[in-house]
Formats: C-alpha cells, structure tokens, sequence
C-alpha cells in the first residue's frame, strides 16, 4: 500500500472512512518510513528492529539489488536474530502471526521458532496458480502445519480477483482477540494481510465496490476490516489497554497500475525504489484515552519503531548485544516531542540515500535497468526526472543529490551544489552517514542463494492432507535479483 | 493553489489546520473544477456562471491558447454579462470584491460598473516591479478610485518574499462583515486573494513558518486567514446564515515549482494545462446548521456553479435568456444528491477535454509547445506520460484518449481503444459532446487585442495622488498567446 492510499493521507476518491476515523481518533504519522522498498526485507525490520543489512535480510550477490523470500530462497530470519514476539514472551505475551510471514519458508524459519505461539498465514507471497510439477502452490498453515494450498483449498480467482482471505483473516483476528479476553493474558497480533499485493484480491461483497477498481477493492475490504477490529476492541473494553498501529510494508506498486496498483500520492516512483514513493508509508497509532485525537506527527519514524516501541509499551529494554535501529515512539506519540533521527533507504547492500530533518541526500540513483525498462518493468509510469530516475546506477557518493523534501516532496528540483543550504546541510548529513557507516556490522547475507528443491513441496502436514509433492534434486545457485 | 495544497487534501506537511477544520465541519469536494487552466478567464466564469469561451474570456488569436487580462490588455467584461453581484443587488444584497478582480482593468470594465458595491484590491496581477515607463506598475483601488501602486505605496519584497497584503485583505473583509452586522443587509463578500500567485508573497508573522518555503507560507496565511473569518462569523453569530466556500481558479504553477510553486497531489500538470492538475481544485464548503458536517461530495462541481447555488441561497432564478453552465449545488451540499454533468476543459478556444462520471476523454493534448519547453517552461515538471504530455498540439477528435480517473487519477495509463469499455464509454461522451457543441454561441473574444496606451498610466484617482503617468500613443496589436 502506498503513503497515498487512504482518504486522510489524500487519495483523491477517499473510500477508507475506517482508517481516516482511525486516524482522527489518533495519531497520524506524515513522514513515516519502511525499512525497505521491499516486503519481506520490510517485514524482518520490523520483527527485529534491525535494518536488513544488520539482520539478514539482503543480497551480496550484485551492487544495489532488491531482494526477498520467493520460495526458493534457501536463507531466513537468523536464529541469532531475535524477534519481538520472543522478547515479548517475557513479559507474558501470547503472539500470534495471521497472515504472510516472509521471514522464510524452511522449517527453522518457521515463526512458531520465533516467538509466535499461533500462525494462520502463508510463508510466501500468494502468487500462483502453480502446476505442482515445476512449482509447488504456496501452502496456507494454521500454527505448526500446513492446512491447503493457496488456488486449491484456499481459492483466488485470477480473473474476477474474488478471494475470501481478507475475510478468513479477520475472523481470525477476533477469534483471537476474544479468546485473550477469556485468559487475561496480554497479546500481540501481527495481522500482516496482504490483498493489495498482485495479484489483488477482494472478497465477493466488496469487488466493484470501489472507483478504483480492484486494488481499491482490496483496499476498502482492508479498511472494514480494521474498522471492525478497532470497534471489537472498543465492545471487550479494552481499547484503553490496546495499542494499535497500521502501516504498510512498502510503497505502492507502481508497476502493477493501474489495474492493481495503489497510489503514492505526490512523491517519486513506487516499490522498488529509494524514492520517497517506495518507501514512505501511511502509518496511524491508535490507543483511545493515552494518544490525544487528531494529533499529527511530522516525527521521522519507521517500522523498525514499532519493534522499540512495542518493547517499550511491554515494560521490556531492547537487546543491548546488537545495534537497533528502531527508537522508542512513545514520547512522540504520548508526548508530542520530535526526536531528531535520520532514516536511511537501503537496496540491497548499498544505502542508497539518507534523509535528516527534511532534507534527503541520495548517494545513489537507479530506478531500474534498461534491460529491465526495455522489457516494460518501469517502477515511475509517467514520472522522469532527469539525472534523479536513472536507468543505470549512478554514483553520487562524492556529491550527493540533494532534496528539501519540504518544498519538493516528489524529488523533482534537486539543490545547486553551489548553494549555501547545500553545504550546511551536506555537513551535517555527512556527519550522520559517516556514523552509521562508521558503527555498521552488516549480516550475513540471507538472500544469495536459491534452489528449487527447498520450495514448498512438502511441509509439515502435507502427509495428513495428501498434498505432498516430490521435490527436484537440490540444486543451489546464486539468485538472480534484477533490480 | 492546486488540489493538493491543503492537509484535508493530502499536502504532506498537512499545515493548513483551519481550512481541514473548515471541510471537518462543512462539504470536501473531491472532484471540483475551474472553468479554465488560467486565473482570469476563470475568474469570469465564475463570476457570470457561464464558460470562459461564451463569456468572452478567450482568444481566436492562435488555436487553443491559454489568455489572460495583462495591462495591455484591450478586452474585459462585456456589460451583455450579466454578474452574480449584478444580479444579487435585485435581493437586496450589498457585495464586495475584495482583492483581485481581472476581469479588465479599463473605465468600462471597472467591478463597481458590474455590480459591486464595493472594491479593495488591483485589476490585474501584482507582478512588478516596473519603471513606470516603459510598463507602470498596477494600481490598488479603493471603490472608484486608486490609493496607490504595488511595488510603492504597497509593499512586496521580491527578495525576502514579504507582503503584507493578505493581512489588509483579511481586515477589510472583518471590518466589511461588521459594517453589514449594523445594516441588517444581506452581504456577498468575494474573497479574491492572490498571495499563491507568483510573485508569491506572506506577511512576516508568516515568513519561515512552513516546512515548504514560501509558497507554504502563504498558504498558512491564508488558511488563518479564513480561519479568521470563519471565527468572526461565528462570534457575530451569523455563521448559520452565511454560506462560505473556498476553492481555487487554477491548478498549483509547477512552472514556479518549487520555490513559489504549490502541489497538484496526484494529479498531472499544472497550471496551463487541461490535465487534472490544471483544473482539478480543492474546494470546501461550509454552512454550520445546513451543512452536515464531515461530508464528502464526489459531485463533478465547478467554479460556474457558485454563480447559481449564491442566486439559489439568494432566492433568485438564473438569467433565462443564455445558456448559463453552473448548476445549483444545493441539493448536493444540503441533501447528499449527485447530479449528473460533464466538466469541459477549454484552452481558448478549443475544447480539449471532457470528463463524464469517472472517465474523461482528451480530444485535445497539449502541455506547451517544443519552443518553449526548451526555452525551460515546463508545465509538467519531473511528469511525461507518452503521447498525453505532448509538445506538438495533438488531435485525437476521432480517437480521443481515455482515462478512468478512479483507477488512474494521474492520467498516466489510457484505456485501449479496442476495449469494449472504450467504445461504451465514448458512446456516452460522444452524445453529451455533440449536445455541447450543437448548443454552444461563443461569446466575442475578449482577449485577442493588446495595447501598451491601454496599461494602468492614468487610473481614476492618480491625480489626486500625483501618480498619473504619460500612456505612449495607442499601437494596437493581436496580444501574443504562446501556450
């Protein structure tokens, strides 16, 4: 989903009430950020707190590549990586994972081996539908095993984009919510839905419900959804005691538009990119009675916070073994304070770009190939700027680009290098990047190698289910990441 | 200002508390229009009800050009246009016009001989300074009379960007609101603000106080402004019995991007142009008592239609004897209806475009022409969408392009002609374009001929000042339209 998406960030149809009323009972974050242009990276900062150059979560195999967990990955989530459902075991937690994990699909990546105490989800992205000859369909677990596959048991109709999973999802989620009611344990639910990833999907009430088409859709599906979490919430009494936080794991896919592709709003390209596009995301806290209505927040904030902050509102520390990159949100959110703090926009292996107050220095330009832009992948339908949305990786470490993203959010104007206010504020953003590079350990690198025999051709509960499937003889290669 | 600039419409610094507040409490048009990519042609719309080329606001100088009323200007509005303020004297209402006029700066063109009571403000933009010789700078008028120039007598400096005209225009409409309160008379105050007009310009409470320079300085200034007048309405306690509404003449100038240039949102182009960007505009509102609050209106709307929804509120009927364009938004706005109505996009003289429901159909594309794009004059700044942002003016009469604007606000992804969609679609539009131009008496171009002898040298009350200037012999030639 992209920063501009929902009716409160300004989409120009504004079909989310849910969000938006979310939003205006909360805290509505403007300049929040995902830790990567990418899902499943995305997702492993999250769990960890940790930029995916620490964690894992990226590839050596070629400069600057984007890279994630197809089901041929071989690499996941470290097992020396820890996770905040396992941290928040600590405090007496249940979690529960409903929905994509993508932190690996191989059995000691399995998120019951970190932490989570449920799952009903898929390890993969839903794509498909698969012949079970040279690709296995993505199986659907409930907790240890698999339960069908994704376009067999569990159905997503290509052509009318009709799938009932947003539903399955949410009943899932009050199922759960309602079952902590019983034991007064204290939980943490990762609802980490994923109908407005191709191919999109809505249930049959809400396709052609939308003026958007399909993705707009999924989107208000996703909206109800929320809108009926919030108020379950609000009917056990427990809103006052639930910390809530919505945000999205990646700008929206402009490469999907405009049949399954969201909306960035007024800034730069899409997934894939380091572009504002790519990486800004619409986020909103909700906690009725501690966050005060209709706050704005202009705090630079990224879901990597979410891991420091959830730890925080749990009464825990962060790990002090590790560097964490998520800083604790809640004096902002209860507070009101700013807290200065730069984000930085990886691809791959090389930090791409670093944004400090409002300004955004990128060290590192590239949209993708023209191999690739040749092929019609293009991640900005529409946009171009020259020198900024380049088709080959270009180098501005010695004088980077510069942004003020106040004046020019979609990154279109960069400064004169010649200026006053681009040498004030390349000091200072100097200074930051020559820290992080200066204090950096990176990972090892999780996502080099495929190979077709660890798809997902037998996991655990395919014998009860007869599904099975024999696997190629390994195989192992280094992936190939395109872009 | 463009659609984009305001916090309820999704700005990204979201700075605009009181106009969000405005729509919270009132009516958000999404999909709200300008009758023209220009200041003044729609700034006559609005004020007749009726379409810049039957008004006469337009050139058959070139094919398809943008005009305006510059000071050399010959043309204005024809005494045959019959006025809102015009017509609302017959209910009794006294009306003022407060700031920019432009609908012609000569004697006969004057806003008092149009049915305003009263005038503050210029007739034509505040660009400048001059020297008064070879071009003299623009008068400020008080009613008949002018009181001085810009650039003397009223301030703006272009270097620190400070003005403090919107602080005169927002005391003149407290005290105009005021006076009205003693008289008991029904009022019409036409707000006609210009400092998101380049050169921009804010009052130095206001300078530095936007994270996006000094256009966003303006615009704060503006949005407490109106906030401002909002509050006295309602401490005078007539804000139930007044009806208030903001929008905008034309799209944000990207060609002024981004020091003085605003935000489209999604949208393509800017100002000039007839994509989204150049017309599409934020408009809101507000009627406490009438009005439910939060309301969102996806009625097609335009600028026209404010001329018949004041007659409405008035108790007045539309002239019977033209064919006027606005529509009575009543209905809309009080009981939640949606009309159905096409939106025409005019440059000139040529319809370029319509929209119809969610579709709209490019006869027309243009965004300027390859000489002035070199000469660096980009309307579309950091955008090019192939064959829609064209250099050359494209005829697609036969063939127009088509956009679904709910799944593709950006216009970046025409509809396939071959697509059973497209031929359903421009069924419906071809019927409501021959109606269109079966009906359609264009009105005498106004804008065809310029005089430097015509220019404000000597307007009524310079005398008095000893601020008359010499007008060179009268040379009169076709005004020059390039875009």
């Amino acid at each position: 989903m992209g920063w501009g998406d929902l009716g409160a960030f300004g989409e120009p149809s504004k079909e989310t009430p849910n969000l938006d009323q979310m939003a205006a009972e909360g805290m509505l974050f403007l300049d929040f950020y995902t830790a990567n242009p990418l899902c499943s990276p995305s997702r492993a900062a999250l769990l960890t707190g940790r930029l995916p150059v620490r964690n894992g979560f990226y590839t050596t195999n070629a400069h600057a590549r984007n890279a994630y967990t197809p089901q041929d990955i071989v690499g996941g989530i470290p097992d020396s990586e820890l996770l905040l459902p396992e941290l928040l075991k600590k405090a007496g937690y249940i979690n529960k994972i409903i929905g994509k994990w993508h932190l690996g699909h191989r059995p000691q990546f399995h998120p019951l081996k970190h932490g989570f105490d449920e799952w009903f989800g898929s390890p993969n992205c839903h794509f498909g539908p698969y012949d079970n000859r040279e690709l296995p369909n993505i199986p659907v677990y409930r907790d240890w095993e698999m339960i069908g596959r994704y376009y067999e048991d569990f159905k997503i109709d290509l052509k009318t984009g009709e799938a009932n999973l947003t539903q399955l999802y949410l009943q899932e989620a009050l199922d759960f919510i309602n079952k902590q009611q019983g034991s007064q344990q204290p939980f943490f639910l990762y609802w980490a839905i994923d109908a407005t990833h191709a191919p999109v999907y809505a249930s049959k009430q809400f396709l052609g419900t939308s003026q958007r088409g399909l993705y707009g859709d999924a989107v208000r599906e996703i909206d109800d959804s929320i809108g009926k979490i919030l108020r379950h919430l609000q009917q056990l009494g427990i809103s006052e005691n639930t910390f809530v936080f919505f945000t999205s794991d990646n700008g929206a896919a402009l490469i999907s538009a405009p049949k399954q592709g969201g909306s960035n709003g007024p800034f730069l390209c899409g997934k894939q990119t380091t572009f504002e596009g790519g990486m800004r995301e619409p986020a909103i806290a909700w906690w009725p009675g501690h966050i005060p209505a209709g706050g704005v927040s202009h705090q630079l904030g990224n879901v990597m916070d979410l891991f420091t902050t959830s730890l925080s509102l749990a009464g825990l520390q962060p790990p002090s073994d590790r560097q964490i990159d998520g800083i604790d949100l809640l004096p902002v959110i209860l507070q009101g304070k700013l807290i200065d703090r730069p984000i930085f926009y990886y691809r791959g292996n090389e930090m791409m770009a670093v944004r400090a107050g409002l300004y955004k220095a990128h060290y590192w330009t590239w949209s993708n190939s023209w191999e690739e832009y040749g092929k019609g992948t293009d991640f900005c339908p529409g946009q171009s700027v020259s020198g900024v949305t380049t088709h080959t990786q270009e180098e501005h470490t010695h004088l980077p680009l510069l942004f003020h993203l106040g004046r020019d959010p979609g990154e279109k104007f960069p400064l004169s290098f010649a200026s006053e206010e681009y040498q004030r504020a390349m000091e200072w953003i100097a200074g930051i990047v020559q820290r992080h590079r200066d204090t950096l350990v990176p990972g090892q690198p999780q996502l080099n190698v495929c190979d077709k025999a660890v798809m997902n051709w037998s996991p655990p509960g395919c014998q009860k289910l007869g599904k099975c499937l024999k696997a190629p003889e390994s195989d192992p290669k280094k992936c190939s990441w395109p872009h």
